[in-house]
């Protein structure tokens, strides 16, 4: 039996019933990624297997500096078969790390290959995969199209023209490819260089003469409107925690001011600059029926020599542990004290504070919307079983892990979509060891619906995009 | 089968045979909890299942919340039935949630009734189980003796005349109804108005005139000595975490003058008051051979606009991530110093610090006291399995589980006396899966004892409460 | 069956395959320790239980004052054998801590003793265990090599002369002996009297007059070479966390002259002077090809009145809850700025940074070393089971367990060697269990090799300690 096999991660009767039965033939809703929607538009094609699994991937990256491999092998101008083979030798070195089952599951499910990474089998893997890429199966669009993907949520700046997605809509396929909104530069007003040019970008974009703090708003909010009708649904935001701080409109407006001079902001003023501005959206988004996204929990750039070389998003990222939901509260108090509150998602990326964060969520339920408040599945270097389990008893334990949205892939590459089929199984063992247990009902319509909401149907309830 | 039978929770013939020949019949212990002494007094009867079940349950009231049931429907006016309809149309979407289990075991144990909980159910249910509560079984008392509850330890404000209790005394029912001294509001110093009506009628109910913070004291310690008059072996404290600073007694005496004229305490003069106040309860305890409890970890009243509309403790409080141990640790290290440390009880809501914490108490253990220092059982939203097997294995490996003094409801309600089988369910799952596994010795007698022992003899033990 | 038997802890078949085909008969490299020098010189011999079992363990101490045990009968001067007879009491009431385990498994290994440790066999055990102890095999030579202990890494002042390891070079014996360097007292500047007395000592130790920061650093260096010399190959130091600070050679140099005159520094020059000071250590580490060992997140000394009464390391010492690893990324980035970051085990001892700690040395491996940062084996409160495998799935699950370096005793005792026993145990049985599940392949050269390789040679080729 092959590893990768049909009751992989599966481990007793009922998870495999939910699975081959309630789960596997969904159809899949991105509601968040990072692909570039040129490739959507321009039906990307990839030359090899470097190309399509490799180039870009920061967690393989770490692995591979990890084992020892040079960077000239990983980020470097090597050859891209000898990247791939750095690769290939680091695999076996990769047993119980999460890229062990992604890589094989992802050789599996995309290029119908067996064999267990390897040195040895590197040769024979290159050959197939390459000739496997020829077929129109393995084009942006045969991807979608055979993952059944009905939405993708790209990761998109106001800034952009969103010209790509217009060529998209244009195109007719069957996966709805819709903005998110990513107004993070926004908050850089401890870097007035960054946060300058972003502003001038914006005002351009807008065509906002931007020259004061209410104008900045307007161009902003004139591009939430934008994406607004390029159909997107949900705002995006990176944070290491929530910004909260007591301030008003016309302190905020002299931290716009004095960075627009050049003048960096302290940590007090970016603290007030942050919460004003992130309420803002907040409201924008409640107004609009839109999603606010948070991904706390990151620290990033932590390595500034390898910064200052490749620059960011390059496998120098990890989890900080500072506190997260005082703030947190007491910015969703903020908003909802004048029913502002828009949906809202949270992926938080140490899973010590699932609980916290979990029961922070919970105080902010209801209004009569289903599961308004939702804690997001594991993310980033959580996005693997252990992690994925704990995030889901944590949901289960403390919220309504029936009305969960689910899982998204949160990557930039196409062959991330077996992460759905990787997050069903997770789910389904979960559950079915329950049932074999006696722990849930003994009721496979009961539970199985359970199971399909979260694979699909939730998501399409609670994001309110348009699948026409 | 039903949903739930013997041997629910129970997943191996050594869990099985510690449940039913060591846990089952001990009777109930329940040290600390919020049961209104005049319904005892009282001996309440409930003319519905609204009444019993839903009335007050913040629990339920979160998860409704969750699935998009109006507030009306909630804590509003609407009718008794609807709103159990509300609740039973939410009980198919807390699969996974404890509440799904705490729901059907309550049913179960009190109503004898199987079916699962859902909008169709919820007629057959309302009807069956209102016919039932007209029979004396389900007033009070009845409950309290078919549980076989010996202690009941409530939760009372030093200001209280607890002729509740007298009462309850000169009844002559089987179970102990002690009170127990939970002073926080002396604690709101940043608070005079709150602050300055309870010491009013803290200096009315002790007939001490107060006008200085030594007959502040005195009154507070005259109420203590009253409580012990009336069998009160236990205080209560619910604390965001300790207090600690180096103070003394003319600094703290000036922060009570000054709030009693009305101003508040800043947040140094509030940790201050705070750490000596505190000490002075620890002593009197360690004097009277009390038990010092400590709920620390929660982050209470998070939505302003609902705690304005509802008030507290209605289902807005979640858990904390701010650094406990530290100023635990000084806490309890003043009052060891001059050997006034009192037998403690931690019950933490941030199960990330369930190791910090047990540690923390292993520093004062000692003193030919057995178990003086305990970690409390899972609490608020960690009482569940998952929290619930974390605690254990937290006292377990970091210290000793065999002296352990067990479950405690903490409930307001009369239905949950089922917590204690619940959590004795899952006691004697995770010790009869390490007997399975031969990592306990597959000696019965030992294991077996350790497990009645923590069912119930352990708390007689420690607590030091007449139960004649 | 025996309690401790061939299949301790290996609940499967593939767990049983791992550990006796691959871990069992691995020998032993215990590169973190702190066994008495001068007891291996002088090949020591025990005269009791109590002196080779209980002298000395504050583990076993802290679960005896749990226990309600006198002092007198714990660290006093009460006879031996009653003190091995209230520890025998005791054991009953650890089950499930591991101490019952460890217990049990040292009776077995060294005095092949079965019996179930309680007041009733007492008696037998301290006869058989003492006739024992007279044989050779005892001895501390005689357990060195029946345990195949080929390193031993103690832990050194550098004011230490060394001479012992001078002499157990001269022994010939089979284990390597190295001086492990851990200059914890010179970071002491907050504490003058503690301080200068060690600066003084360093003074004359390494010959050279210390009259300024350069001179301080150039005598702390020479014993850093001096250790080389001597075969050391390792740091170690005790950190409740890293430091870090913006500072510069002049600002510490003043410190260290206003700490020689006898003014304490403030708690930020000490952060100033002990990142100076770190840094400097790690560049020597790394200019010499040594490793660097932070042991962070202990708390010690909580308790005052037993510090006063009985010293450090005595058993009142726990889990901190404070930030880690922003100024953990800070510190390893200055190193590694100039490329001069040595290769590093970080422990931590707060599980619930396992994960954020994780993903800080994932940001800094690289370089072309083969897991050049390393998160150390679960150490102090965590050496248990439920740790160690917590510890070995953030490995696993966020850098690359097949390049771990394994277990260490981090022991004051000659009798603490099963600890690796135990650690390969728990090794098994999680990676079997993975097998089992078809999570890992069922290849049990590919895996088997990983489980042989984090027993011992991994560590042979990281540690780069000439085994000779």
């Amino acid at each position: 039996m092959s590893y990768i096999n049909d009751d992989f991660l599966l481990h007793s009767p009922s998870a495999r019933s939910l699975y081959h039965g309630y789960a596997k033939d969904e159809p899949i809703f991105d509601y968040h990624c990072h692909l570039p929607p040129e490739d959507v538009a321009g039906n990307r094609r990839f030359s090899n297997l470097f190309e399509i699994w490799l180039e870009g991937d920061h967690y393989k990256w770490r692995a591979m500096r990890a084992n020892g491999v040079d960077e000239a092998l990983i980020t470097g101008d090597a050859d891209p078969y000898d990247k791939f083979l750095a690769w290939c030798r680091t695999v076996p070195h990769t047993l119980r790390n999460p890229l062990y089952h992604w890589s094989h599951l992802e050789l599996k499910r995309y290029f119908d290959i067996d064999a267990l990474i390897s040195e040895e089998t590197a040769p024979e893997i290159w050959e197939a995969g390459n000739e496997r890429l020829k077929s129109d199966a393995l084009s942006a669009h045969g991807i979608l199209e055979s993952f059944q993907v009905k939405v993708v949520g790209t990761t998109d700046d106001p800034t952009d023209s969103l010209d790509h997605h217009q060529a998209i809509k244009e195109l007719g396929i069957g996966t709805k490819v819709v903005p998110t909104f990513r107004p993070d530069k926004g908050l850089l007003v401890d870097r007035p260089d960054a946060f300058n040019a972003w502003v001038d970008a914006l005002s351009e974009v807008s065509e906002v003469a931007i020259d004061s703090f209410t104008s900045f708003l307007d161009a902003l909010k004139s591009r939430h409107e934008f994406f607004h009708e390029m159909g997107g649904r949900l705002s995006d935001h990176g944070l290491e925690r929530c910004f909260y701080a007591e301030t008003n409109e016309s302190a905020v407006a002299s931290i716009f001011d004095q960075t627009r001079s050049g003048n960096a902001a302290t940590s007090d003023e970016k603290e007030q600059f942050g919460f004003y501005l992130m309420r803002e959206v907040g409201r924008w988004n409640a107004e609009k029926g839109w999603t606010l996204q948070l991904h706390v929990g990151a620290l990033r750039n932590n390595n500034s020599r390898m910064f200052e070389a490749i620059g960011p998003d390059t496998g120098f990222d990890s989890i900080t542990d500072v506190s997260q939901v005082g703030v947190m509260g007491r910015f969703f108090d903020a908003l909802d004290r004048t029913g502002q509150l828009p949906k809202t998602v949270v992926y938080n990326l140490n899973w010590s504070d699932n609980y916290s964060v979990a029961t922070m969520l919970g105080n902010f339920q209801g209004g009569g919307t289903l599961g308004e408040m939702q804690l997001g599945s594991g993310w980033w270097h959580l996005d693997q079983k252990e992690a994925m389990r704990a995030q889901m008893n944590a949901l289960s334990n403390l919220g309504l892990f029936s009305r969960f949205v689910g899982m998204l892939t949160d990557s930039r590459s196409f062959l991330s979509y077996p992460r759905h089929e990787y997050f069903r199984r997770v789910l389904c063992d979960l559950v079915g060891e329950d049932m074999e247990r006696g722990e849930l009902p003994n009721d496979m319509e009961l539970v199985g619906g359970m199971v399909k909401n979260i694979c699909f149907q939730n998501a399409v309830e609670y994001f309110g995009i348009d699948l026409g």
